[in-house]
């Protein structure tokens, strides 16, 4: 029915989704980038089909967001760039969510069919 | 690059991936389902290119998984069935979770191409 | 060794808590606010010592934080007033998020012995 | 009004409602434990008047959870104690969660004036 690209591309999404809901809000501030950043990368590539998960939380951005009395801001699109690599079947899926014209877009990099 | 098929399915695993991450945990009894499901499909039905969705939380599921003391549970995948319309580009996709072998499973139910 | 009137602001805290964390980051649009806050005010009432809970998602700031090319946002906290009542063994405790120095705050309004 | 005591509590349960619902849901395994466990502690530190969080995911019960299929399972409270320490204004509040009667139960463990 669906093929194996399709199903692919499918699980990649369910990837995208899932670490932005999951960890969108969590406070963070430039010294808790680092932990921050494995967590959501190892916590996603738990998810079937997931070869690797890279997070960038970019530290000028943090400190760009952070408000005049708190020490912290909370994690948006806006402020980390992620790759992901899925593997369904051999076919070999990348994606990458990164700022363009302003807002976070998630998008498909390649599909490449065994 | 990708095909229009191949981006549809895409979307439509984003938009599943962010139900379940986004709505997980929320506490829920059989007097709140409904208003629980209409917000989870009018969220998501938010999406780019999400035509229409459909989410049932189980009154008998959400009864059982009740524990002693409180009178609430939190959402969970085994309480609920949800189906998704994406449309992308004139590409219908369908796609469900439902309980199978006793564990939720998202999966693509049509690929439609104009 | 906490007094009763502890305990109630305690609880008062983990519903606050909760909502914020549970709802942050969901899809809203004018459109979808009614649902989003009749759910989160009957998910949060579920939990224990929780009285009444009234969510006002502001529809012109909503429309506002609407983007240029999607018609949703995000929900944040400096997008609703909460108001929230608990009841902790006779100790009432009235509490409130709104907008200050344009950021949200969560306040203790007022807290009841009886 | 609220007494520093009662403020500090209500500080308590905010970090206590965030930690939870922040992170409930995420998938982890035994070997993401560590990532998972410093993420947490780092950014709920990060909010107002926290002094320490600690975060122990019991590895034999991430273990245990883990279905037929799957390598991961979701965080959820039966998985792990949390302690967590705040201080308002010279107040410091000692709070934990643990699994009580096969329940997580969030409690004040102490409650010191200055």
């Amino acid at each position: 029915m669906a093929t194996d690209a399709q199903q692919a591309c499918f699980e990649a999404g369910i990837k995208f989704g899932s670490l932005y809901h999951q960890f969108a809000g969590t406070p963070v501030s430039p010294s808790s980038i680092r932990s921050l950043e494995t967590a959501m990368a190892e916590a996603i590539e738990k998810q079937p089909f997931c070869e690797s998960v890279t997070v960038e939380i970019h530290g000028d951005r943090v400190a760009d967001a952070i408000d005049h009395e708190n020490d912290y801001t909370e994690l948006t699109g806006s402020l980390m760039d992620v790759e992901m690599r899925i593997d369904y079947e051999g076919v070999r899926v990348r994606t990458r969510m990164t700022m363009t014209d302003g807002y976070p877009l998630m998008e498909l990099v390649g599909v490449d069919e065994p």
